[in-house]
């Protein structure tokens, strides 16, 4: 970072020289970080959920606040997203259960035209996963609170129409009032049976007790949950060893200093030149 | 079948009424079978594998033998292949061990364009996979008998170079005196540390004990398995119960009655109109 911006200096926590200090590039932050920066011109997230920075009240709502949206990343979640869903849907998940048993037993293919994927989220990452999914010859189908058009994916604003749709459903939302709780006992009833849920976003979009109910009842096949709340996920979560749920630990999509450090330097270039900096977040949505 | 051939008569083994067959329909076949068949014309494999017939002595070396190129089973196998390379590459295998500790430890990520897979077979599966792999970042070496040259991939005839670039090798051979035992302690060692085997053609390609030893060295990561010698797999192998396997039942690519059958009736519509049917066996070759 300091190569890639050589005029300016550095302060790095908790070693801050807030009046000079004009752009906060934050990842975790303590509250009371922002009472010592009077002088922002911009808080740039190095991540690309914001909400602990939204749900901060201390973080001043004059100054603008950027998403990073780290092109590496929105790859790697792609990546991510494809390996979950080929797993599922060449029956991986099945076989390691077999596997354990040393049973030699077959379920039948299916083509990826006869199956329906549902992204819960079109925003950069959601319309790239469709893409790489489109490609492969799944159908996909995407919700968004605002309308949407993305070629080749059948968009609606009807949670309930994706959910009824979809047999597998990814959760790529940013973590808002809206959106908390939104993978539910309710959301998996109306899917069609023997689904799986895929949850990439934040912990607190998945209630575990509903999504336990659902695999232990076979409404749901498997889930693969990658982010949990809180996290680290505790050692005594009945999620680590239940036979329908891969855990992965937080790492879907991880920052790339080599696609990153290019957005933030683009993003401070902006705000010195007087420009409105990219990705901004809209505080009456939360993202 | 029936339906897609109405004005034909179809025999099912064993009740053959020898002379009145001009075309047989083999997966698999029992010795004898072709001494009660004179009159034959074409020999349509319902696999796209043929060493079973190839090896029959009594197979008629003057009828055309076919093998079937089901367009479903191709991108079955460039599926299997992608699930497989994604989970290798985005560590998956890694996280299930630390699943089953209920421990949260992180790798770090890797760009796809930092790694290499090389493909062992350019043919029809081959070059399917690497368009595929190329779409998502993937460097791609392949290696095939005769030269070959093929969009974005490093076409090789020289093993040992393919061996020493890549990561990741996928086993996509037919099987021959050439091709047995190809994945074996040399090829191994060639491979730069800490890499992935996926072998989906045919068990006999693999020397299982080469194999265990690469895993235990570390010298490979991590093994995905599709084929055995014999199938099913043995409950007693080693191999059900390695950490740094996994099994799946012979199911990389099954065939698809919607795509194979169109490919066969092709064939047979050749051949009653005196053409030459497609994708002969070239019988010095072995396929």
């Amino acid at each position: 970072m300091h190569a890639a911006l050589p005029q300016d200096r550095f302060f790095a926590w908790p070693e801050l020289n807030g009046g000079a200090i004009d752009i906060a590039l934050v990842a975790t932050h303590p509250r009371g970080t922002f009472a010592r920066l009077p002088n922002l011109k911009l808080v740039q997230s190095m991540w690309m959920g914001v909400e602990t920075l939204v749900d901060d009240p201390e973080l001043p709502r004059h100054v603008p606040l950027a998403r990073l949206i780290d092109p590496g990343m929105v790859h790697a979640m792609a990546e991510t997203v494809l390996a979950h869903l080929l797993d599922w849907h060449r029956h991986h998940y099945y076989y390691r259960r077999m596997q354990r048993e040393a049973r030699w037993s077959r379920l039948e293919q299916v083509l990826p035209s006869d199956r329906t994927v549902g992204l819960l989220g079109l925003g950069e990452l959601g319309s790239y996963a469709a893409e790489r999914l489109l490609a492969l010859g799944f159908n996909v189908c995407g919700w968004s609170r605002r309308p949407k058009a993305l070629p080749g994916v059948k968009c609606t604003t009807d949670v309930d129409e994706l959910l009824a749709r979809s047999q597998a459903v990814v959760c790529l939302l940013p973590l808002t009032p809206q959106t908390r709780g939104i993978l539910n006992a309710r959301a998996f009833a109306r899917m069609p049976r023997g689904g799986c849920v895929v949850n990439v976003a934040r912990g607190a979009h998945l209630v575990v007790q509903d999504l336990v109910a659902a695999l232990d009842s076979g409404q749901l096949a498997h889930a693969y949950l990658d982010v949990f709340d809180p996290e680290p996920l505790p050692p005594e979560s009945p999620l680590w060893a239940h036979p329908g749920v891969t855990v992965t630990p937080h790492i879907a999509a991880l920052n790339d200093p080599r696609t990153s450090i290019p957005k933030i330097v683009e993003n401070v270039e902006r705000v010195r030149r007087g420009e409105a900096p990219r990705h901004l977040v809209d505080f009456s949505a939360g993202y």
